[in-house]
């Protein structure tokens, strides 16, 4: 088969590899449908991944067909739809249990496209299939479902349920790529009173205002200070970071009021500031976190019921053998306005870009 | 009356200052009974507060008699024993309505001893007293009672509360100082697996253990390798940060379990750093506060029971005239073993050192 392989830092390409094969019991074998790229694949390429061994196929999202499963398989079989997840799940283990399957210590977690070879390709083992694909309902499409192999899930658990976001509450978000981009759309869902989107590109916070943002602001023109104007200077209830640099994580520290939450989806590869000389008597609330997936089911609902704007998010379709070309348009985001970039799925044409 | 008067970084004296008055008729006038001294205000002597003015009497911990009210009083009258709370609360600002007293935007916050003259002194004005005293069961003493003014509900409420406590938990208390004491015993109200107690003094290890610290470390000495060591290398379930140090934070930080808390109550005067490139994907969540004490009333009612080991924190009373002797047994800790220094109440004799 074909698939997207790592070859170490700068180098990848969509070649030959060995067809995958059950190596356990709870394996499944997914032929891939629609597979997507993420931004952490492109930290991946540039080496900020180290614990990704060259020769690994990338990706962890993508929506496929079972079939093959081993032998513990009880709840998928050959012919199943399904999601494959992000995040795999033992079952097992403490944290498994706890529904915390993104820190699953039973050899699950994050897995698929870092430790062991993910979905860019035609054919995915995935390990533990039962807990970690999702029946796809007929409704949902493709290159919608694929959408919920990490963003949405990320975007509302990391951010929205994890800031803690109600009715009435004014949400900024920092940073309007696709996982900021889901966490409006999902910020949406309880109703808030505004949401206020700040990042660095028009095109973003244009996509933001189509996504659910009242009120958009360049982060370089003082996006706390808009903030202020609008909450009669006390703050935004719930600040979600969604870009993933120091900087970013300690502007949201500084827009969140009083008794306010900030919840952090951003991937960070360095330490941030943290203003605890004004932050320690203002009963701040920060959360960080890796996806659990614990939401996956209750958003495949939402998206077969057509609730979820995911089609908004999806800029460029191709089929699946033009994933280096993908990679060039989703690394060059800034050019292309390329948000999500889905390869295979039921149409296979570029999209028009978003910008 | 006597009271006793900040008058610039390192200069204070116990003098003669005018009697209070009622000035709101939301207003009381306490005859002080008890007082202690706070950390915090070590802090202003220093110079630390800058917005206290030269001349302002300090404290913010009180228990007395009430001799006069305002027109507006409803709840207390002249005769009625009173706990001073160290924060006053206007009940009408949205932050008092949501019971985030601490944050009150209505003239209240922690005001005593820091906006306005406090309760070191033989009586005091305390604004909206409605809300801002707590009538004393008769069964609670005064130099018991007086903990419940900060340390007993600041312990509780943004360590013990805000980490989540639960039962079977690990729990880490880095700093055993009178907060750090308060919220090793509260936090046992919970249930815990174990507390692990970590500070740089023997002697408050000591009372750690007496309070109910079931391991206890030198905090120079890797005590995050003891907590990895009683948890199977995951951290603790809830880290109590109660020194208000750049580097203990970030100590508090480095033990907690993925999916954990951390509960900042140090009063903190510089940043520190939050190591989000291991954080980020941690689900940690950090909280900081300054107290809401909205649970004095419950914490009352276990003092009146005989549920909170008060008096263990008590290791010297004295006369209130002898404030600034006071000060000083307070102030050199590390020699005196004082924990908490009580002026006034029912014996006034002082207690032997704990070290």
């Amino acid at each position: 088969m074909k698939g997207f392989v790592f070859h170490g830092p700068g180098e990848a390409s969509w070649q030959d590899v060995p067809d995958p094969g059950l190596k356990e019991p709870t394996d499944a074998i997914v032929k891939v449908g629609a597979v997507t790229i993420c931004g952490t694949d492109l930290h991946i390429l540039k080496g900020d991944v180290p614990e990704v061994r060259p020769g690994t196929v990338l990706g962890h999202e993508a929506v496929g067909e079972i079939v093959e499963v081993g032998s513990d398989v009880r709840t998928v079989r050959p012919g199943d739809r399904v999601l494959v997840s992000c995040i795999t799940s033992c079952g097992r283990c403490r944290f498994c249990r706890e529904q915390s399957y993104g820190q699953c210590r039973g050899g699950g977690g994050w897995i698929l496209g870092h430790l062991v070879d993910g979905t860019q390709a035609e054919y995915v083992r995935v390990p533990y299939a039962d807990l970690s694909v999702h029946p796809l309902p007929a409704a949902v499409r493709s290159e919608d479902a694929v959408l919920l192999a990490d963003i949405f899930p990320t975007a509302y658990e990391v951010g929205v349920l994890n800031g803690c976001v109600r009715p009435g509450d004014t949400v900024a978000v920092v940073g309007a790529g696709p996982i900021g981009l889901a966490a409006i759309a999902t910020a949406r869902l309880f109703a808030p009173e505004r949401i206020i989107a700040a990042d660095l590109v028009p095109a973003r916070l244009e996509a933001a205002r189509r996504l659910g943002a009242d009120a958009v602001a360049d982060v370089r023109e003082a996006p706390g200070q808009l903030v202020a104007d609008l909450t009669d200077g006390l703050g935004a209830d719930v600040v979600i970071e969604a870009v993933g640099r120091p900087e970013s994580f300690e502007l949201c520290t500084r827009m969140v009021r009083p008794g306010g939450h900030v919840a952090n989806i951003g991937v960070h590869g360095k330490p941030a500031t943290l203003a605890l000389e004004d932050l320690w008597s203002k009963n701040v609330t920060i959360t960080t976190g890796l996806v659990d997936t614990y939401s996956t089911p209750t958003l495949l609902r939402m998206a077969a019921a057509g609730r979820l704007p995911t089609q908004q998010l999806v800029t460029h379709v191709l089929p699946l053998e033009q994933m280096e070309e993908a990679y060039d348009v989703f690394s060059q985001a800034d050019e292309t306005g390329a948000l999500k970039v889905v390869l295979g799925g039921e149409r296979h044409e570029v999209a028009v870009p978003v910008a």
